[in-house]
């Protein structure tokens, strides 16, 4: 059965023990610049930084007692690596997560400061691949995936959930970013059945476009090349998470690597908010298109705030 | 009379749908750190930016409306100036900040974004002084003191009793920065009849040692010549702040430059939260001298969020 509504509010029910109802925060100056009242969920304030912790709470606390004993395991050297590693302590799971051998020490350090067991492997999606399914022959570990899950995206789902019940008057649009399709596609499965009204739109990286490209054709991308500084984004839509995105969002819009740039500090100099690139570009994108904002009540959700504060962009 | 927590209470009925209330935000990785709970009241997202939009709202909500017709006036450069702009404009008020001609334009553009009008003087004490004494003269217009003004006091203190109430839990500790003593001398006038078991600290640069140096000798500094990084922390304590700081606050802690940075740095990283210099004092102070912390519940508000992004100190 396809993912609905309840599984949203089953996983909310699941962890929101375990992770913040982080703030939805506003700028009347913002407001004022784009002449429409912008709303932003602050999930770079989520336990490990980044919205990803629901996805990966979700997943460690879905699986039984004999799959928990054997351990999570995942590829993903982002967010969702520290996620996993965070949400498998909590439930005194061992967690392996396979990362590139040149990845930075930022994102080694943060795994490991989880109590996660690093492997290293080639930096290619062979060499993560290979390795992945060699560690899950050996510890009869489950894999994580990062966003091709239906309880991944059903974790993800439950931010939007949550801005909705915050949100005094319903938003006329919300939007997130899209790198693999879970916060989107989560977005979508909690947001359409409560109103249908609400124009759920993703917004991506020119330079990281498959999601625009798929959805526009009809016909998911399996391969690009990605080159954006929004390095949560990265990653090609997965195969659940595009059907979702086909079926139930109405649009993706894409920005330019400047334009990120420049939202992100307007994120940081208006709103006070450390947030990594990735959480910027649906600012982004409004800077770029604002006449179809304008008067509109836009529900944004700031993917996460991890980033390397020696190596700025401005 | 002397201030007392019902003047805090009426500050806040008065602002409270004006204001923010701020999140308290937390974070597992701090508290380990420090072997103690920690909780940052986060004014940083108040309105302009910073707490001080509390009390000159109370200030300005506070006038009649004969003294209104002829605005009010003001001479700091900082934070107090763009919150003075900002809360006369939500009564209609014209409102003056005498700035000295060498201010920086991020300060300028923030103070005209409001609404207020801009008078130079010369770049001292006398020069602002003189300035203002003679604008008033003209205009009729009222000062509203940054911080030696009892409805300044209330309105800051506002900010502990929000704090308070947002606790599931009274901390053993609360604790803000210290430049004029507005803030932490309502703070202590808020929290200790509501809890006399808080111990109410205040936190200062070394660089800027005026309060230690009053609060410890128990008589003022009338005279320093402050040097620090944390601008918002260069004033001397005034009067009415000072008799308030020497009778009720339990101690005052010193912390160096370094560790300033130091802390705003954590704060950044660990909390995602864009806070200026002096924001960081209390969590520096606490690096200094963490002994007397472990096991403590320590609430800390960040006083604000306002600095040029063009300079970080890192």
């Amino acid at each position: 059965m396809a993912l609905g509504l309840d599984d949203i509010r089953d996983a909310h029910r699941r962890i929101r023990s375990y992770i913040h109802c982080t703030p939805v925060v506003t700028s009347s100056a913002l407001n004022e610049m784009f002449a429409c009242e912008l709303f932003f969920k602050a999930e770079n304030l989520q336990k490990v930084g980044a919205f990803k912790a629901r996805g990966a709470c979700n997943a460690v606390f879905s699986l039984d007692e004999s799959s928990l004993k054997r351990g999570v395991i995942t590829h993903s050297s982002g967010n969702h690596g520290a996620a996993l590693a965070w949400s498998a302590a909590l439930r005194g799971a061992s967690c392996t997560v396979v990362m590139p051998e040149n990845a930075s020490t930022i994102k080694k350090t943060a795994v490991a400061s989880y109590g996660a067991k690093i492997e290293f492997c080639e930096p290619s999606m062979a060499g993560r691949e290979g390795t992945v399914a060699r560690l899950m022959e050996e510890q009869g570990s489950t894999l994580i995936h990062p966003f091709d899950s239906e309880v991944i995206i059903a974790g993800q789902g439950t931010a939007a959930l949550e801005m909705l019940q915050q949100m005094e008057q319903s938003p006329h649009i919300m939007m997130t970013p899209v790198g693999g399709g879970g916060l989107l596609g989560g977005t979508a499965i909690a947001v359409k059945p409560l109103d249908s009204g609400i124009a759920v739109l993703g917004a991506e990286p020119e330079a990281a476009n498959d999601a625009w490209q798929g959805f526009k054709s009809g016909t998911r991308i399996t391969h690009s090349k990605p080159n954006t500084i929004a390095d949560g984004l990265r990653s090609t839509v997965g195969v659940r998470n595009f059907a979702i995105l086909r079926d139930q969002v109405d649009d993706i819009l894409l920005t330019s690597e400047a334009r990120i740039v420049e939202a992100m500090r307007l994120i940081w100099s208006r709103l006070k908010m450390v947030v990594e690139p990735s959480a910027a570009v649906p600012l982004a994108a409004i800077m770029d298109q604002p006449e179809q904002f304008i008067g509109k009540r836009v529900a944004i959700i700031l993917s996460g705030g991890n980033l390397d504060l020696d190596t700025l962009p401005w």
